[in-house]
């Protein structure tokens, strides 16, 4: 088996390495062909370590640096500053080839700045997109993007959020990806401009299989495999989909946790809801990529934990072995044939 | 006590006199000020009346017309072709004054095309907005616009928003509104041009409490009373909301209704949770005002129910008693008195 390489920004997130480096460890003996280069201070990584009481790991390394990306930080000054940041190191080993993805969960903008400039975009990509697997009432999985890479979009980076959201799907699903747009209605006549010239640039390729509009209400409904919207469109509804999700969770759990014999009846009958309710709420998955770039960068949560983590990386190694990348480009390249002849 | 008199578009939404006559003479009995002029099919009416076996009501009339604008029908069309349907005349009796304010639940482009050619804007406004208030975990209630009166919008339109919503919710509250605009990230940095431009001009408007950014998952939490953003952002937004909730009413509904023993003491104990949790759904409540004209027009659900239409005529009730359009037409003069010297 061959190994993978993730480069792992152990500074990144609010947690840092007392989350990144258990996480690192967990996903060693989860996964036997990872290596994990740890990036950050090595001090205080070392120290997290002999927390773990965790024995030297041949496939674990550390690579030290003293400088964090703070989340304030504007990702144009982020850029000019990077050098030696934890965020840039991690990048670097993707882009010189010595590690095959990167996982941080640090400021997006600027993780998404240096991706850019560090990776370079695949040919025919305009703006790279960051995109999320958003839980389904059926079971079933919906890609959704751009959840914020951008804070705004024109109608043909959106057409290649599709394309490439559709790529991605695919190499999951093993079969075509019914992709949609996110509008304000079903109607052909409902929309901006922006998703309108979207759809029509769609209805013509025959190489992504568009099925037409869906509104909000439809997201967590198996509506489709792939929802295509502006950056800051899938930023604001992502997030209203996980606040009203907690919502509901917490008022249950709030019956659930009660001292009485209620309470103890409410755990007896709802413990299962409760977890399925729980499996509902996109907030629970993380390692969302940026997709569209010469290389894998995932995303995590900034308040992610350490099974959260455990995913992120779990995503980078997916998107290594189906060498997603690439197929994107195989996509974009029959799409761009198609669109052109 | 004086007579407010509502016309009702009895046509409108998806079930049309079925839903919206005996909501009329449900919302007669409630409302003992209220005088309501059914507007539509009078064969269709009355023989709806006849099934409540209502006696003839001082207070309802019909006004008898044969047409009805269809929910597909493109706006700039059902303006042209508005002549004799129930929508046109039931605003045309508001611009006539021969009603104080409209209920529809038809067509919501059409609603507004014909509100906006009938009834006038306010001076000072650009663009009429949607407006509805979203229940929260604090029980408090957060009133948001645009929901897609429009589907772009520019920083006037949405420091406009800002001003009328403010009036409006502080009509309920009878206290200033906290007023907050809809972004990817509470930080200064974050947002497009739109939202930073928008917060711009309300930092710099003392009679508006701008209380800044909030983002998606912040809505339902009650952290403002006002939350503005574009009708596409908003429409999007609420309707994620509501699917979100109502998928997660629906699981607990499904462990609430099973004729098993655990069923049964789920329906005794915790039937008041499953309230409470509906009572969380946005989509529970009826009844979006159109802001930003002359005249009082509010938009009802289509898939409204009869208690919902009930709801609706009696938002519009409260906005006659409280004069909400020379209400905002007030704040705006002060708003821009403010801004001018």
């Amino acid at each position: 088996m061959q190994n993978i390489t993730v480069a792992l920004d152990a500074m990144g997130g609010d947690f840092g390495p007392r989350v990144t480096v258990p996480a690192a460890v967990q996903a060693l003996s989860h996964f036997p062909e990872l290596k994990v280069v740890l990036i950050g201070d090595q001090n205080t990584i070392t120290s997290q370590l002999s927390l773990l009481d965790c024995q030297p790991h041949s496939r674990l390394s550390i690579k030290h640096c003293d400088r964090v990306i703070s989340n304030s930080e504007k990702p144009s000054l982020a850029l000019r500053n990077s050098a030696g940041s934890s965020m840039r190191v991690a990048i670097d080993l993707v882009a010189d080839d010595e590690a095959d993805a990167c996982v941080s969960g640090g400021n997006t903008g600027a993780l998404m700045a240096l991706s850019r400039f560090r990776l370079k975009l695949l040919p025919g990509i305009d703006r790279p997109a960051l995109v999320s697997a958003l839980p389904t009432a059926t079971g079933k999985r919906t890609w959704m993007l751009d959840l914020g890479a951008n804070v705004s979009s024109d109608a043909d980076s959106l057409f290649q959020f599709a394309v490439m959201g559709s790529a991605l799907a695919e190499e999951h699903l093993g079969a075509p990806a019914r992709v949609a747009i996110l509008n304000i209605g079903a109607e052909e006549i409902k929309g901006n401009d922006l998703v309108k010239r979207c759809a029509e640039m769609l209805s013509q390729t025959q190489s992504v299989n568009f099925t037409g509009y869906i509104e909000g209400n439809q997201l967590l409904q198996d509506s489709a495999d792939v929802v295509v919207c502006d950056g800051f469109v899938g930023n604001v509804c992502l997030k209203t989909c996980e606040g009203t999700a907690q919502l509901f969770i917490d008022k249950l759990k709030t019956h659930m946790m009660a001292s009485t014999i209620k309470g103890w009846i409410a755990r007896k009958l709802f413990s299962e809801l409760f977890s399925e309710l729980k499996t509902l709420n996109p907030d629970q998955y993380n390692g969302a990529s940026l997709l569209g770039l010469r290389g894998i960068v995932i995303k995590s949560h900034g308040s992610a934990d350490v099974s959260a983590v455990v995913n992120a990386i779990g995503e980078a190694l997916h998107e290594v072995k189906r060498q997603v990348p690439s197929r994107i480009s195989d996509r974009l390249e029959a799409v761009l044939l198609e669109r052109h002849y």
